[in-house]
């Protein structure tokens, strides 16, 4: 490779650095150089998939540039379908991969500014892009951190006097999740049948579900493989973490209250979980800490870090309906409410020995704020369909129709710019015939 | 290859068949020729994991035979640390593999038989081999099928009056585990530390798992690649189903209580999980099936399928406690008390549109029978520790100690042969230290 830079991973974040690829100095893009998420894509010209990184409305061709010597990983790991190559390389690599990047697209830096022949090859317009599953996840994992959420939930299905329950101050609560049916954004996503019980029979039917909702999530994704009986301490878990993705936690509520006890939810959620195509590294985020919310009580010592462990992230949920003239913001919250952060979430996760592997995926469960126009699931914002949104005809909706679309945004703001996770969208299917 | 064979997949479930290799022709041999199960080995003379079949004490080199055109599926699929690729070519070139084994081992066959040269390479004692985990599991789902453990479980963590909740006569109650913490037989278990919250505290402690139990179950192992939104009908699940393994679902049980409620169990289970290393295929355990028992309510429409479906396999625990003169057989129960069949649970996984990969694995969830000497735990025989079992020594078990052994072997009785899974094995490693 040529002159790879000496820049820190921490210098990628000055935010005062601008691109030559001009769409990136809009302020209203998610993809300035100070963000660089990594993700797979295929284009007309080529329609193998291979890691690229978004740099305002193009994305850069990583096995491009490292099959010009560019980059300090070989071109082995970036022409490749998913991303696990790259992550399993390790922390120093990822930094150092990023800071070659950011000052190969510095606006000062002529080596691929001024190569019109390499800029050709190496970068694609994201308009003629298709995004694939960035990661193969050899595990998905899905918290339950927002404590509004869990809150909110439990009044409705359990007790509201007795809504949070014992263990959920103590425990970051999680479960396994079905990883074969996550789906990256754009995918559609089918009605799925399933066992419905209605109070009025003494047995339930099979159906197509009733109350198809959404969960605003975030998820990360684990950077390297640990080993089994080997617990992760919560102070070095972050450097565990490759980086985030948007998620959206499709969920069939009526499936899910009649299956769930007392194993927990399993056909209600595994038909589909979608994600963003762009993994935004924890590096790029690392401008944006901020301090997570008070624990009370204060966490077993396994649970503790010093330190800023909640980002700044403003996320919201648009619904497109279906025959609708216009989209709805459904929901406006942030991040930094998650009550239990994803150190800790993974700490948890390791407590018992239990091993992570590069590529897993780590939903942060439903992100709900304290009030309706911030719950991040239609469970909550319409208290299990009692009280419908109303969208822009005068319809209204409790639960998702067939047809309706439903986009998540999330973004970090910085002064004139942002650090942006692009869109986690999803459009409803109807559910296949019943035999 | 030369001379494939002409035998149906029936024809090797012939029991008069014998091998030339004496010793699957001992009555006691768990590896008859009409057996010929899969699994993944390495030896002292080659390191390099491989496909092989198990006849009597010895292994059949698969990689070696492919190598000489022995077999109808090329080298590639079978000199391999996992049996993926050779599954992942379908049904019917399962079968004309194990049909070709079978006519390659039988006793009339000179082929191999009489070519020392080849039989020296290809032939591989157990005794010098190490066997590795035989699949890549892309997902883990344990299921809760056992009438009597659901019950026994039911009463003494929730309601005895109300033991059985009242989805669990309607839907095969299933949940997902951790793929990435299954382990091959006699890979040692650690011990895990974890959240206890006993009645006299008000918080809980973070602490050594003191009620280490064990789960007896079997497992199966998907055979086919479904597509995200198609659920497979009851009537043709088992097509879908590879072979069955036998499973150890090591469990945490003071760390189950206090963190199951409501996501199902999570660090209690996802430290360890131990399948046996050869996977017996459906087709050998065809002459066993049997009829499932009796099943009231009749299940709805999507979970029904005509014919036999419970498979006779008898079944047994032995734990030699940590200094004890010898080993006690702590359970014996049958796969054919199961309420629930593999083909309703692979059905019921599928009815959403999750879609299955080649290697998941499925386990029964605990097998019990209606006696205290029949069931699948320690939680259930011991009624949570408060009626301890008798060692040879006098010592008493309630739940595991450092140093236990525990083994659970499995076997279809023939006439005059066993059709038998070999061992699952594990023993208890004391906690990592905590911080």
């Amino acid at each position: 490779m040529t002159n790879p830079t000496s820049m820190t991973w921490q210098a990628a974040n000055d935010p005062r650095r601008k691109s030559w690829v001009e769409s990136a100095n809009d302020p209203a893009s998610d993809f300035p150089i100070q963000n660089l998420p990594f993700g797979v894509f295929s284009d007309n010209h080529n329609a193998t998939p291979r890691v690229g990184v978004a740099i305002g409305d193009r994305i850069v061709d990583l096995a491009a540039l490292a099959d010009n010597g560019l980059l300090p990983s070989g071109p082995d790991v970036f022409a490749c379908a998913s991303l696990n190559r790259f992550i399993g390389l390790g922390q120093a690599q990822w930094r150092a991969v990023r800071a070659q990047l950011s000052s190969l697209l510095d606006a000062n830096t002529a080596s691929l500014r001024d190569d019109a022949s390499l800029r050709e090859k190496a970068l694609v317009a994201q308009a003629d892009a298709r995004m694939h599953l960035p990661v193969e996840i050899p595990g998905y994992t899905d918290f339950y951190s927002s404590k509004e959420h869990a809150t909110n939930v439990g009044s409705m299905f359990r007790d509201p006097k007795n809504a949070l329950l014992p263990n959920w101050l103590e425990i970051p609560i999680g479960y396994n999740g079905r990883a074969s049916s996550v789906v990256v954004s754009e995918t559609p996503v089918r009605r799925p049948n399933g066992q419905i019980k209605t109070p009025d029979s003494d047995r339930p039917i099979y159906s197509p579900c009733r109350k198809l909702d959404i969960e605003l999530e975030t998820g990360f994704i684990v950077g390297t493989n640990t080993t089994l009986g080997e617990p992760v301490a919560c102070e070095q878990a972050e450097a565990h973490i490759f980086g985030m993705v948007l998620l959206n936690d499709w969920s069939a509520r009526d499936i899910q209250q009649w299956e769930y006890v007392p194993l927990g939810p399993f056909n209600s959620k595994g038909f589909a979980t979608t994600i963003s195509p762009w993994i935004v590294t924890l590096d790029a985020l690392d401008p944006f800490r901020c301090a997570q919310p008070e624990q009370s009580p204060q966490p077993l010592p396994y649970l503790r870090h010093a330190g800023r462990h909640g980002f700044d992230i403003q996320l919201e949920v648009h619904l497109h309906g279906a025959g609708e003239p216009e989209t709805s913001t459904i929901c406006r919250t942030n991040f930094k409410y998650m009550y239990w952060t994803m150190a800790q979430q993974l700490a948890h996760h390791t407590a018992s020995g239990c091993n992570l592997r590069v590529g897993d995926l780590m939903g942060s469960g439903t992100i709900s704020g304290a009030t309706p126009d911030s719950c991040g699931s239609l469970l909550e914002s319409t208290w299990n369909g009692q009280r419908p949104l109303a969208l822009p005809s005068g319809n209204t909706r409790a639960f998702l129709q067939d047809g309706d679309e439903v986009a998540i945004r999330g973004w970090c703001q910085g002064d004139g710019y942002r650090v942006g996770f692009g869109t986690c969208s999803g459009k409803i299917l109807p559910a296949p015939e019943l035999a």
